[in-house]
């Protein structure tokens, strides 16, 4: 049955898509925080049988005829149905380009290398890691020629895609390059001034679980986060889940260091942010979705590294942090805490890294992964070439595997070309916490009174309502006047790491 | 595309029936346990489009060839393949009894009515449930009609047939016609009994939750609750969810009333060692489902009415409450709890209610629900009819209808023809926890040290593990020698309340 509006039996057909979408993302969601460990089989065939439903749904034969009528009929669409038309074909196209098969290959195989990659992990061993992240590899470079195919882009970036919709490597590259030739004189500037001071003294434990999530609550409560459409939970990694009106980030909390779990709060918080500033109208259409990682990324890190760390919030947050602990004394002064937080220091994981030195790990996992991918570098050759990377970028080198190639998730997990959007975002995030400064000039006096609502409002309206409207470029550009670019991320370094 | 070998294509669609409904029900867990607010309109349309795939998948056009295919096959079927196909049959005779728009006008009405009946309850306020309780019962008479012309039943049947399949109201009338022959006689000389001791001494709290909690999770783990397959969590109303791999029970704490949450705790652990004990080689087939709601109810039942009101029980948990919460004296001794918790008195409230006056509630509401169906009995004199029986059956009149006809969510919530299963689950639990007693003479003794392992041991073999392989009544003569009765029931009564 083919109806007679074919746009409008499209959003019916995506609306359905879209609800099968959120259950599962609830379901993700309940499998890392709530699920007992002995149903993780049962949860596996409830996600694989929703995914094949999906696949299905937007994969039926008379999808393609309903597209083509559609934008034949594009003329009497308005702008947001016309960009949710755009994006209806895009998801068409990255779904329809792979065989049932390969879809269903690739679920396997990545289960089955994320499982190998655990052990692996644990015991610094990496060769036990080999046949399986070969099938990885291998499996994800069919993805990656299907898509190209289809995209009519190279194979990286027909990865890239999935993740940053018309991102493109050539882009990418030009980015890093300027990156590449600032950071590492930076990196030796700021160690250097930081070696000019005492260091900063450390915050004393131990801080008890529940005075942690009383704080963050009252922190990002105060931010925006809407406790009637969300939740705030614990599971082994943090992530952001659950859907745009039920928005559901979870933390970890360590009782020796409050830090890190606040920051993660915090960051988490941006992403939930976004979710649910996301347009209420179309909320169950693919237009109605975030644009894509970089801009997700960007939301994270402007309110974890732009706002949360600035003077401004740590001065807002500071007395609380002392009132939730119950603590006092010179370590919990502003400034020794301001000072911890923007402590630079290179390191060995990525995750733990600080904003400055963070861009070069993922230079280092973006080159490796475009030459795996090109056939370029052997698998069994990561090991060798991550180290040598490390030198260069970092000036250090793991003791092992484990500190070293094997830390992250991604490439056992198939997200391969998901890496450079940490630092697009991280881009991205300066040059819209610069533009919204520059709209709202009383907006770090307003952090610093614990009121967000100046950037929430600019971020509501440059980026958040947007949904998928437009690109990420055509969307930083109506926010900041300009595409993504280095300048803003450079300048928020120099001026944060090396005041005059 | 109809595959060559009928019964394993069957076999593959139920696999995928049986994974979006365990998706669904862990979704409708989080609705009740952890879900914010806001999230319910979201949550609604995921279930929505769940259901409606569902219903896709078995009233697809092709399933009515596969399933007589399959069936002139039989003869090469196994016992329990044999078993899972006459499932598939009944579960597709159900769902294609109605066409889409019945579907969908039942999930329509039920939500408007339950929405309408929160507050009609809340202000005793029946009248303003009458548009919408209509709208329900036309549609549930609709529902019964479409469903016994395909079943060939009566139209109560046919809707008492969804929750005990082959049940039928010719039986039930016998039951209760016995039941009603003995009961209120039995009330009175219990009553009588009571009076002619000195009321037992209350227990003064406040019972901090999380005591009860540690208590609750103590004691069904030495019941065999395994959390590693299953979580103990809060909801508004008390019920067990989520899948056999996976089993979600709830309660909701009483700071000053640990008992009633306790014994809530031991009857969804009836219900959740029934759904875990499932024969786990059928687990996404029809067949591997629990038999109906008269066994599943009566295995609630048998844990919490049987097992852990019995002196044995409270002999062995007494102890354990005094140290969870701290309390000793005379209000706390085994004999003092073990009056306590059986105490009988009649009531307004059905889940209220002891087991001796419980059955009185159900026969009245089994009555009502037959006389609005068959058209014998208006809407509007509902309130009136529910108040005469209350007098006749239980001596008691509400003072109004919020403790009268609107207690209950079942009829404004479509859960019509499900109330018998209530009291013919109380028969059935009584008449398997004395075959299991004759079969372990040692089992009450055991009970008293805390090993149920002879109890679940025998009521995996007899009863779980049977899955749907067999009709309510063999399942129950092949554990007890005989088909559902009223003996058992009287019996256990006599002894527990009337002793010589």
């Amino acid at each position: 049955m083919i109806a007679n509006d074919p746009y409008a039996e499209l959003e019916r057909r995506f609306a359905r898509l879209s609800d099968v979408g959120r259950a599962a993302a609830i379901l993700n969601w309940d499998r890392s925080t709530m699920m007992p460990d002995g149903a993780s089989g049962d949860r596996a065939d409830q996600l694989a049988t929703l995914g094949v439903i999906a696949h299905e749904m937007i994969a039926a034969p008379e999808m393609s005829d309903l597209l083509s009528r559609a934008e034949e009929g594009r003329a009497s669409l308005d702008a947001w149905q016309a960009a949710n038309l755009r994006e209806m074909r895009r998801a068409w196209v990255h779904e329809s380009a792979l065989p049932a098969d390969l879809v269903e290959a690739r679920t396997r195989a990545c289960s089955a290398c994320e499982l190998a990659w655990r052990s692996a992990k644990k015991n610094a061993d990496f060769k036990s890691l080999l046949p399986t992240l070969t099938e990885v590899l291998n499996i994800m470079c069919r993805v990656g020629e299907a898509k190209a195919a289809a995209l009519g882009t190279s194979l990286y970036d027909a990865l890239l895609d999935e993740f940053e919709p018309g991102g493109r490597s050539v882009s990418i590259d030009a980015l890093f390059d300027e990156l590449r030739g600032f950071l590492p004189d930076l990196l030796g500037r700021v160690i250097e001034r930081q070696k000019s001071r005492p260091d900063p003294l450390p915050l004393e434990g131990p801080f008890p679980a529940e005075a942690q999530r009383r704080l963050g609550e009252e922190l990002i409560r105060r931010i925006g986060f809407d406790f009637h459409h969300g939740r705030l939970d614990v599971s082994a990694h943090p992530f952001t889940g659950g859907t745009a009106d039920d928005v559901r980030i979870t933390t970890r909390y360590d009782e020796q260091d409050f830090a890190r779990s606040l920051m993660g709060v915090l960051h988490e918080t941006g992403h939930g942010l976004y979710e649910a500033g996301l347009p209420k109208a179309w909320r169950r259409q693919p237009v109605g979705n975030a644009r894509g990682m970089t801009l997700h990324e960007s939301q994270s890190l402007l309110m974890e590294m732009q706002a949360c760390r600035s003077d401004a919030f740590v001065a807002f947050a500071a007395p609380r942090m002392r009132v939730a602990f119950g603590k006092d004394g010179p370590a919990w002064t502003e400034d020794n805490i301001h000072r911890l937080y923007t402590r630079v220091a290179p390191g060995f994981i990525r995750v733990d890294a600080d904003e400055v030195t963070y861009p070069l790990h993922i230079m280092l996992r973006y080159r490796l992964e475009r030459a795996m991918l090109a056939g370029d570098l052997a698998l069994a050759d990561l090991p060798g070439a991550w180290n040598d990377g490390m030198r260069e970028l970092l000036g250090i080198v793991p003791p092992d595997d484990s500190l070293g190639c094997l830390q992250d998730i991604h490439w056992p997990d198939g997200g391969w070309g998901y890496f450079p959007t940490y630092t697009l975002g991280a881009l991205a995030a300066a040059q819209l916490f610069a533009a919204a400064r520059q709209a709202n000039p009383d907006l770090m006096a307003a952090i610093g009174r614990g009121d967000f609502a100046p950037l929430l409002g600019w971020l509501r309206s440059n980026v958040h309502g947007k949904g998928s409207i437009a690109t990420t470029d055509e969307i930083l550009t109506g926010a900041t006047g300009a595409p993504l670019g280095a300048a803003a991320f450079k300048a928020h370094l120099e001026s944060r790491y090396l005041p005059a």
